[in-house]
This record gives C-alpha cells, sequence and structure tokens, in this order.
C-alpha cells in the first residue's frame, strides 16, 4: 500500500515542470510551475484530512493533530528545484512523508504527537539566489525587507513575485509560532554523493538492503569566496606576451590550485561562475572574477585550502574576499541517537549540501536527516536518481522513525532537547 | 598650421562618445555618438570644399579632384571604437588625413590624381560582431543579406539599426564604383603594440623622430578557434574530486596550453572570452567554451600552436572548431615600395591586428599603412596613446607621401599595380 501510494504521486510530479530539451527540472520559486505543485501537495494534504497552513514565508505545513496544544514531529522537504535539476532532490522528501502518512493509517496508527508534513518553499534559491529562503524567512536568518528586495535574472523583486502569485508581500517575514510548533524535524533527501553507493572497500554495492538509507550526521562547513584577479586591457594582437598582464592567466591559477588542494587537503573546491572583463575574443583581458565554493569535513582543513588557493594566486595579484561562510552544523545528538536506535544498521553520513533541516538547526529546532542512495552519485542534474526498491526502503525507514518518535514517550526527551 | 589644424580637430572630438567611468570611448556603429562623428567629418570636409559622397556601407569618402575620370589616392581610418577603447585607434587616421589636406592647401599644392579622406563605418565591429564590416560590406567579403541580419546584444539587428539611423537597409551591399574609384590607400594608424618605442637594443627610446612612423609591411595570419570542454553537471558540496568530471579544469589547461606554446612558438595566443554552464557558484560546470585568439608571423606557427593546444585539450574530451581565419595579408609591393622611397628611414612593421587596409588589399586595392609609435604599447583601452609630436610627425609622413603619390609621374605605376 506505501509503494502503492509512493509510485502514483511520482508518477504525479514526474512531468510537472520538467524541459523537453534537457530532460532537467525547472520548478522555480512562485511561478506558474510552483503554483501547480503547491496545489498539488494541498490536494494531497486534503485527501488525507491534514490541516493545511501556510505561513509567512509560503512554506506549507500539513499537520495531523494540533501543534500548538504540542510541538510536533515534522517531515517533509521541497518541491522547486535546480535549473535542470533532477526529479529527487526535494520531492523525494515530500512524497516519502506524504506516503509515510499513508503507511501510518494503514497500519492503524494514532500519533500521541502532532505529525506535519512540509513542503519548503524556494530552497534552491534558483530564482532569487538565496538558498533555504522559505527555512530562512520564518527562523529570521534572512531578514524580511531583504528578501522582498532580492531580484531574479530579469529584475522581477520576490515582493513582486509574491504579488503576482496573489500573495501579500508585507506579509513576509519571520515567524516565531510556525517554528514553536516544530519540535522535531527529519528531512528525507536522496543522497547527492556516491557514499551509500560503495561498498567500505570500494566497489560499487547498490544491492545492499542495508546501505539503502543512511542518517545524516552534520552539514559540512562550506563558504564561497571571490577572487579579483587584475590585468591590463590591450589588444590580442599586437601586444608581445612579454608585455601582458592578462588576467586569464591568473584564473588558470585560480581553478588548478583549488583542485590541487581539494585533493591535498581531502576537501572539495570548485569554480562554477567566472565572470570576464571585457569579455572579447580579440581582447586581453583586464579583470577576471572567480567565485570559489569550498566545503571539508572540517573548518580547519577548509580555510587550509581556501588560504593555499588564495596566497597562489595572490603571487599576481588577485585578492580574495570571503562572500559567505557558514560554520559545521552538527544535527541534534539526542534526536540521531535516536535514529541510530530505531535505524541500527545504517550508515552514518556527513554532507556538503545546505539543506532546510540544516537552517532549523540552527536556530533550535532539532533537526536531522536522511539520505537515500543515489546510484549514479550525481545531484542538481537530470542523472539524479535513486531505485524504486530504494525509495521504497526510505519510506519504510522515515515510517519507522515516526511511529517512534510520535508515541507518548517521546514528549519528554523531546522538551529535554529544546 | 598643420599642427593647429590637428590640434584643433583633436580637441573636438576628445570628449565625443567618452565614458565618464572608464574614461574610455564606447562609439558604435549607427549609434546617436556615431551620428554625431559622421556629421563631424561631414562639416570637416564642407569646410575643405570636399565632395562627400556615401557609398553602399554608409563609409564616408570626402573628394579632392573627380575619382571617376581617374583613380584616386585614399587616406583616412575609422572613426568607431571597441568598448572602452583608447582615443587613438581609427579617429589618428582620419584626423590626420584631414590635417594633410590642409598641410597640402598651406603649401600650395594641387593634386594631378583626386585626393580622397574615408571614414570608414563599423570597424571594430563592437556592436555587431564583425570587424571591417564597413569595408567588408562594399568589396563583397561580407554578404548584404548576412550584414543586415547581424545582431547586436539586445537583439537589434544592422537593419533595423540603419532604420533607426534614418537610412534604407534595402541600399546596403557590395559597391563595385566605389572601390574602383580607389586606386591606392594608405591607412595611418597608431601602433598597437611596442615596437616603435623600443630602440633596436630593446631598451625605451620615445625621442628619436626617425621612429615615431612606421611603414606597414603586412598583417599577420590570424584565426579565432572555439573550445568546446566537455564536464558533468553536478553539486560541488557533494561530489567527491575523484567523481568530478570539472569542465573548468579543462579551461585551465586551454588557457595555460596557449600561453605556453605561444612563447614557445613566439606568436601570440589569448583567451579572451569563456562561456561556463550552468554558471552557478555550487554548481560543478558541464560545459566550458573558450574562445582562442591566434596570430603570428607565420601561417605555420600559427597553426602549430592552434594544433598543439588543441591536442592537449584534446586529452580531456574537447573539441576545437575553426571560426574564422585570415592569411596572412601582405600590402601591395610596389606601394610599399614607394613608401619606403619617399620616408626612408621608416622602420618596417607587421602587424597583428586587421584593418580596412587590410580588407582592400585582398579586394585589389594597393593598400599600404603607416604606423604611429605608441610609448604604452596599449590599444583597445583608454591607456592607449600617441604624443602629441609624434602625431604631427605623422600627419608630416602622410603628407610628404600624398605629394609624391598624387603628382602626375604616378598614374603610371598605379595603372601598373592594378
Amino acid at each position: 500500500m506505501t509503494t502503492t501510494s509512493f509510485d502514483r504521486m511520482w508518477a504525479d510530479l514526474e512531468p510537472v515542470g520538467r524541459d523537453a530539451g534537457s530532460g532537467g527540472y525547472r520548478r522555480y520559486a512562485w511561478t506558474r510551475t510552483d503554483h501547480d505543485l503547491r496545489e498539488w501537495f494541498a490536494a494531497e494534504c486534503a485527501t488525507r484530512g491534514l490541516d493545511l497552513v501556510e505561513d509567512r514565508a509560503g512554506n506549507q505545513w500539513g499537520w495531523w493533530g494540533d501543534p500548538d496544544t504540542t510541538p510536533g514531529v515534522v517531515i517533509g522537504s521541497h518541491l522547486d528545484s535546480v535549473p535542470d535539476g533532477g526529479a529527487f532532490d526535494g520531492p523525494l522528501g515530500v512524497v516519502s512523508a506524504l506516503a509515510t502518512v499513508d503507511a501510518l493509517r494503514d497500519a492503524g496508527f494514532e500519533p500521541d504527537v502532532p505529525l506535519g508534513v512540509v513542503n519548503f518553499v524556494d530552497e534552491e534559491g534558483a530564482r532569487f539566489g538565496i538558498a533555504c529562503a522559505g527555512s530562512r524567512i520564518i527562523t529570521g536568518a534572512l531578514d524580511a525587507d531583504r528578501a522582498r528586495s532580492l531580484t531574479d535574472a530579469d529584475g522581477v523583486s520576490m515582493a513582486e513575485a509574491w504579488r503576482s502569485a496573489g500573495r501579500d508581500p508585507k506579509t513576509l517575514g519571520r515567524d516565531d509560532d510556525t517554528v514553536r510548533r516544530v519540535g522535531r524535524f527529519v528531512e528525507l533527501h536522496v543522497e547527492q554523493g556516491k557514499a551509500l553507493a560503495l561498498a567500505p572497500d570500494g566497489s560499487e554495492d547498490l544491492g545492499d538492503p542495508g546501505r539503502a538509507v543512511a542518517i545524516g550526521t552534520d552539514i559540512w562547513p562550506h563558504g564561497r569566496w571571490r577572487v579579483d584577479i587584475p590585468g591590463e586591457a590591450n589588444h590580442a594582437g599586437t601586444t608581445r606576451i612579454a608585455d601582458r598582464q592578462d588576467a586569464m592567466i591568473g584564473l588558470a591559477t585560480v581553478i588548478q590550485a583549488a583542485r590541487s588542494y581539494a585533493v591535498g587537503l581531502g576537501c572539495v573546491a570548485t569554480v562554477g561562475k567566472v565572470h570576464v572583463v571585457p569579455g572579447g575574443v580579440n581582447a586581453i583581458p583586464s579583470h577576471v572574477t572567480a567565485w570559489l565554493d569550498v566545503r571539508g569535513r572540517s573548518e580547519h582543513v577548509v580555510h587550509a585550502a581556501v588560504d593555499a588557493v588564495s596566497s597562489e594566486a595572490g603571487r599576481s595579484g588577485a585578492t580574495t574576499t570571503p562572500e559567505s561562510w557558514t560554520p559545521t552544523t552538527t544535527f541534534d545528538t539526542g534526536l540521531v541517537g535516536r535514529l541510530r536506535e530505531i535505524l541500527p544498521d545504517a550508515p552514518l553520513l556527513g554532507t556538503g549540501a545546505g539543506h532546510d533541516a540544516g537552517i532549523l538547526a540552527t536556530h533550535g529546532v532539532p533537526s536531522a536527516m536522511l539520505f537515500v542512495r543515489n546510484p549514479t552519485g550525481v545531484s542538481h542534474s537530470p542523472a539524479e536518481l535513486a531505485s524504486t526498491d530504494d525509495c521504497h526502503h526510505g519510506v519504510t525507514a522515515l515510517t519507522a522513525v515516526v511511529t517512534e518518535l510520535c508515541t507518548g514517550k517521546d514528549p519528554e526527551s523531546m522538551s529535554d532537547a529544546r
């Protein structure tokens, strides 16, 4: 029954916002596609008799029980995507949460603690540039005025996008009442690397059901740095190599230093975006800006990598400026401990990606994550994958977790955790 | 008198199209600024009693004498600029040509052969992407239909730009009558490198009047190649370095190979423009396109450099596609020989830049160039420079050239050359 409802919902979502050319999803906040996804979520909550509440960021919460009496256990994730993203990042958590409600109902389970299913809005930040906008707004991590004034690539502000979606942007803002209702949050998500797909000896093993689902322990520290590389504008045809100060040469240094120090220090470093001035085929670049994204198991390692790249780039006059920094987010020890008791076979996994669970965790909500095996290891791309069997294993694991967390014995430990 | 008229015209043009922020010029074809420059040129021709004719590309020709009787000697250049270009590239040739007319008049000179002063339109191709558009259109090197359909960064076609400028784009096209009127073309231009600023021993010497002006002998062979570097889209935070196929790494290889083979082979190679897909700070690039511009003294050297870069980039799956190729343009031997007789002290200089003189030279018009010393060696930038003294030396040299070429004894050799 569980698998039946999961498969039916998965098929419902499959065509929504899919680009025929790339095969990837383009589900951006407050667009027509986003509206269709929100309507779908509301209808699924209605079918199950869940009370639908929207908070001041537009996140949707479907409640089984009254969280104003007792803070509840919340499961879910998000439905939006990166440009040409995969089908699983986000929707897997939302669909698994709704399927978990079905499994509980089928089993005749009655929660002693309210159970919520959430659809966070604008998790990827694909449109307005700030990831986890929905959870950041309600926790106050993203200021309401700043959020309203963020603009998309067409210059449309979030406030204007809200009005186009028939919403009043004045109501957007921090929402303590909503956050208070969340006693614990468990976000199920597709794994975005290959750790579960590889057996401890490094060989690929997609058949072991014991490695279908992992417990998330922490989010790696991560940050963004802007590297500004100076040059001197000049003609590409008439300027001798000896007379050049070509900013593009510095870019090659940054790219290769980032790769080499990441390998040496065991972290990940990426140059994913560059801006070249003036950007003409026959013009020696007078300035190149490169953005460096670095993440790793420890803050020390990340800083060591950035310092090394910065120092190497600095030899040709480049300057490195931090743009954002998120320290290690450790998920709630008590909650992670409970998940380990409930799912004793599940491996433990840190992740290099940010999530709404990380935002809630740093704002006082005991949070944790479950990761479902991804055989390609690829995410944010149409190649992102989880097998149907592993998706069903995910629902089974989430159902086991909720069954334990929503029984009467747990509210005390929950209160302890707050 | 010559220097007075030069200095006055130079001061006239100084503010036109100059950006207050960068200090560079933004003089793009068929804009309001271009219109102002064309009106200025027309007025200067009128003041001197030159007959102004516009051809089917919109190039402006001011004639002293009737070129339909005898093909004339033409001097001049262009008034448009690259984005944030310098003051000299183009205008120096136009202003020097007009000042030469003044010098001839002051000397009481009466040409036996018609003398023309030209302002070529859209030489830099800054707006529509094709350099030397004016000379290419009249010689048929650029097809009229293709020219009309070229678009600028805002999607405005050249045909639409013509209509906005009050012109009928149907009249745009090849113009054999105009080309036939040009018996010989001598384009004076600021040097775009440092060859004249350096004494033979390599030390800087800006005082030697014998090195103020050079005779252009040829335009180096040059081309553009597009290098497509494949990668695999993935999440920057969760994908292990070992699992990555990051197109940006291939870009670093291309940049460094281009530099290293240019040094090794003694040519110039530039990566001035790149396009990164998807271009997100936290996304591993799935595709990078880099454009490679290579020029050198011989076609063999240029091809050797491109083959070497292509082969090195190919190891990570990149493909290299030629986008344009111009073989060596040798200026007319007879005309260059005459310039050497007239200016026996002037050094000979090849150039890596394209010019309208090169387009005319490959379409049957005996053409050559004069280069005026540039102490910075910088071009296509606000740092582009020629000293006032050297500008005056340029006018003096051009006056000497025209005096010789426009006397009665030269039409025969001109006819021979055709």
